[in-house]
């Protein structure tokens, strides 16, 4: 096992998953060949960036004639890893882990949450869906005996970069956090951050960009 | 006031929140320069990347010295808009509304939310932290009485695209979406997207591209 990880950028899987989402609108209409540019209009990029990102996994489509969709739309679900499923411990069985529970379309791409984790007795021992919420006392145990490949961490950040550490130390090589902190990564291990902060200064960072624009 | 919008790349805005928490660090910390690597290094990026984002900004520190810490935080604060506050609104008072809500983070960082919004008679009326919950058929006025800078879509995907279709022709052009679906967004409006599958897809695909590397 090498300990390098490829650098992927995380730019680029969103626009994979983007270009999917397009093809599958596309497959159910019945379309059968989508351009660069109509593939780049539906997913706010340029029809270039298109032909990029798709050249790095290999030659795909006909010059004048289009992407076959079906093909594509396979080859991308291969390429993400959603031709197969995905076990997933969430780490937090507060509000927003709760949200994130209840959040029902990450199931039907193969993530299925296996094991429930949290610190306080009050919540360990209930069940969501079935699943029972373990004490994260256990994490290791748990991660190895559910054979977690991907974790989520809704937890305050006070605790993050410790749950992060153990998760790692545990194998684990692929984290979601959600905790408002700049986490220590390890080289061959992916953390993506949602940050609620992060996506609005992205929009007031638009909008003032706009006003520069107007004036 | 001109309908078109610079183009602000999403991942640029990002990587600025970034390097502001960076700064913010250090600025705590007692550092008074930093370097474009240690920036780089602390935000996952390379110092080449650090230097073209903060170049895009007008001319911030010197060759050798590295950055000015609290003069470049400030400045940043400035350029993302962070020097002022803004006023949101939420649409969705559900599970996922209810958790952003609870969420602490933006509201430091001057994102206020004014005005609540839902469809379910059973919410309507009821309070969170002081704000009601009110009904979503009065949107437009809403917006406007309460002139909301940034709407949050915290709705079932069914809706999303007529809610943003209201929410632009009430004149918002500031929209955080988080139901899993591509929404058309018209010229000089800026929409961006939480979506937890494809949050999950990027983690997957980058332990496909680990195990490439490995095998």
């Amino acid at each position: 096992m090498g300990s390098s990880s490829r650098k992927v950028p995380a730019s680029t899987a969103r626009r994979l998953s983007v270009y999917l989402r397009t093809l599958e609108t596309f497959e159910a209409e019945g379309v059968s060949t989508v351009s660069s540019g109509t593939m780049a209009s539906r997913g706010g990029t340029t029809a270039a960036q298109v032909r990029k990102d798709l050249s790095h996994f290999g030659s795909f489509g006909k010059r004048g004639t289009g992407y076959p969709v079906a093909e594509l739309a396979r080859e991308l679900r291969e390429i993400i890893g959603l031709d197969r499923s995905w076990r997933v411990a969430l780490v937090g069985a507060g509000r927003i882990g709760s949200a994130l529970f209840e959040y029902g379309d990450f199931r039907d791409r193969g993530f299925r949450i296996v094991a429930l984790l949290d610190s306080d007795p009050s919540k360990v021992g209930r069940e969501w869906g079935g699943i029972p919420v373990l004490p994260v006392d256990h994490l290791e145990e748990v991660l190895h005996s559910h054979s977690v490949e991907i974790v989520v961490l809704a937890v305050p950040a006070g605790v993050v970069q410790d749950l992060l550490d153990r998760v790692v130390r545990a194998g684990v090589r692929a984290v979601l956090n959600f905790a408002p902190t700049q986490l220590k990564v390890p080289p061959g291990v992916t953390v993506n951050d949602v940050n609620l902060a992060m996506e609005l200064e992205a929009l007031s960072f638009a909008l003032i960009a706009q006003q520069g624009d107007d004036e």
